[in-house]
C-alpha cells in the first residue's frame, strides 16, 4: 500500500476510518480554504455523477473517496477502477469521514479530488468560438457555478473570470455546475488582459448594463460573441462598459432593482444563441 | 417601556445588549426553525432595503432591530419611525446581537421581523392575471427567492407553491428575493388544489418538461398564462404534466443534463412575456 517513503502509492486502495488521517485533513483543507486549493492546484467535487463526468472528460483525479454505499454500486466501482488505472489513490472511507470532509450531514457516496484546469488566455481562439462569457469580479460561488452550467447548456465556448472573482473550484461553485465544470473551458484574466482581448475581439462585445439603451432582443447577434456581465453588487463599471461594442438592457417592469446575475446571464445567452439552439 | 403585564409595549423602543434576551432568542428561533415561523406567522428579513420595501408595501412589522450604524442613518431612522408608528417594537442592539440573530459575521445594520402574508387560493383571479408561476415542491430556498425576484421583474401576478415546498419565509429565500418578496403575491396550494385550479384556468397552462416536444419559443403566448415548473430533482411528474395545456422544452446543446430551476424559469418567463416587456 505504501512505497519506500511510506507514502501511499498512487493507483492503490487505502482504507481510512480516522478523521485525523493526513489525507482526510488535506481534503478538508481543500474544501474550506481557497489558499489550499491555489497552492496545491487541487479541488473537491462531490458525487458520483461529477466523478464520471470528470473521468469522461479526461480530468486528472488525485483521490476518489468511496463511502460504504459505493462499494455495492457498479457505476461507482467502474469509476474507481478507471480512476485507479489513471493513478488515483482510492480511499475506502466510512460515512462519518465523508460527512466530515464535505461538512454535510448527508454526504454523497463518492467524493473526488481533481487537478484544476484553466485555459491559458492565449489559447482563447475567437475564430473557433460561439460565445465566450466574461464575468467581472463575480462574487457568489452559486451564481458562478450556475453560469458555467448554463454556458454548457447553450454550447458557449467558455467562461472568462475577470479580475478578483470568487473561486470556481470552491465546493459551492463546483456543486452548482452540476458537472458542467468538467465540460466548459474556464480562463482567468486580469482586468487589463481582458481589455486587451476585448479590443481585438473580431466580433460583437456585448455588455448588459442597467443604463444600456438598447433592448437585448433588438440586436442581430453574430458569432463569435463576447458577453460581458458585471457583478452582483455594482453591475458593469464605466471602464468595463467602454470595452463593449454594444450595451444592452433586459427590460423589467416590476419593483425589482435588477435580476439575479445567473438568471440575467441565462436570458442573455439564450437570446444571443437563439438562432443556433433548436430541439 | 413595558405595559402592566411586563411585556414591552409595541410602538416603543428597547435597548438590548444581551444575547439571552427573550426577544433575541425569539428572533433567532425564527431564523433557524421553520416550525417557529409557521407557529408564529412571523419571519426575519435582513437589511434596510428590505425594511423600506416592506414598509412601502404595507407589510406589518413586529420588530425592527437597529445596529449602531443605523442610528446615524437617516433612511434607517425614517424606517424606524414609520415602523414604530405602525406599532412595531424598535430594538436598539449592538453588532454582536445582530450577528448572533442572523448568524453572519458581517450582519446588516437593520434586521426586521414581519408578519407572513399569503394570498388565499380563492383570491387568485385569472381575469386580472398576466402570468402566475406554479412551483411543484421546489426544494432550494435560493432558487425560490430568485424566482420571486424574477417574477417581480417580469410583472408576473404571483407565485404558487404547490405541495411540500421549501419555506419562502426562510432567511435564505427572503435574502434571494432582494425585496421582491414584499411585492409578489404568494399562494400555497396542495397538489389537488392546484390540479383543480389548473383545470378551470381560462388560459394556457404551460409546463416545462425535458420530454416536452415543443420548443418553448414556438408558442404564441396569451394571457392569463400559468407556468408550471417541476422541482430540482425530478422535473414534472406525469400527473402534473397532465395538468398542462402545453408542454415545452428549452433546447440545450451541451452536456449539461438540465438548467438550474431559477434560470429555466427566468428564460421561460421572458419568453411568455416577450410581447409585453419593452424598454
Amino acid at each position: 500500500m505504501t512505497d519506500q517513503s511510506g507514502r501511499p502509492r498512487v493507483g492503490a486502495v487505502k482504507q481510512i476510518t480516522s478523521h485525523s488521517n493526513p489525507i482526510v485533513k488535506e481534503i478538508k483543507g481543500l474544501v474550506t480554504l481557497r489558499k489550499h486549493r491555489s497552492q496545491s492546484g487541487l479541488f473537491v467535487a462531490e458525487g458520483l455523477k461529477l466523478a464520471t463526468d470528470a473521468l469522461a472528460a479526461g480530468w486528472s483525479v488525485r483521490y476518489l473517496a468511496l463511502g460504504p454505499e459505493a462499494r455495492d454500486n457498479p457505476v461507482a466501482q467502474r469509476a474507481a477502477a478507471s480512476a485507479k488505472a489513471r493513478g488515483a489513490l482510492i480511499l475506502e472511507v466510512n460515512t462519518g469521514v465523508l460527512a466530515a470532509i464535505t461538512r454535510r450531514d448527508n454526504p454523497q457516496m463518492v467524493v473526488g479530488v481533481y487537478e484544476q484546469q484553466l485555459t491559458p488566455v492565449d489559447a482563447i481562439d475567437p475564430a473557433r468560438a460561439t460565445v465566450w462569457i466574461a464575468l467581472d469580479r463575480v462574487r457568489d460561488p452559486g451564481n458562478l457555478g450556475t453560469i458555467i452550467r448554463t454556458a454548457d447548456a447553450v454550447g458557449a465556448s467558455g467562461v472568462m473570470l475577470v479580475g478578483d472573482c470568487t473561486d470556481p473550484f470552491a465546493v459551492e461553485a463546483v456543486r452548482a455546475t452540476m458537472g458542467s465544470l468538467f465540460h466548459v473551458p474556464l480562463a482567468r484574466l486580469s482586468t487589463d488582459a481582458f481589455k486587451a482581448l476585448a479590443a481585438k475581439w473580431p466580433g460583437m462585445v456585448v455588455g448588459t448594463h442597467l443604463e444600456g439603451s438598447v433592448d437585448y432582443r433588438s440586436l442581430d447577434y453574430s458569432e463569435p460573441a463576447l458577453l460581458l456581465m458585471g457583478n452582483e453588487q455594482q453591475g458593469l463599471p464605466a471602464d468595463m462598459a467602454a470595452c463593449c461594442s454594444h450595451l444592452v438592457r433586459i427590460p423589467q417592469v416590476g419593483q425589482a432593482d435588477s435580476l439575479n446575475l445567473a438568471v440575467a446571464t441565462g436570458i442573455a445567452l439564450y437570446e444571443i444563441r437563439r438562432k443556433h439552439l433548436s430541439l
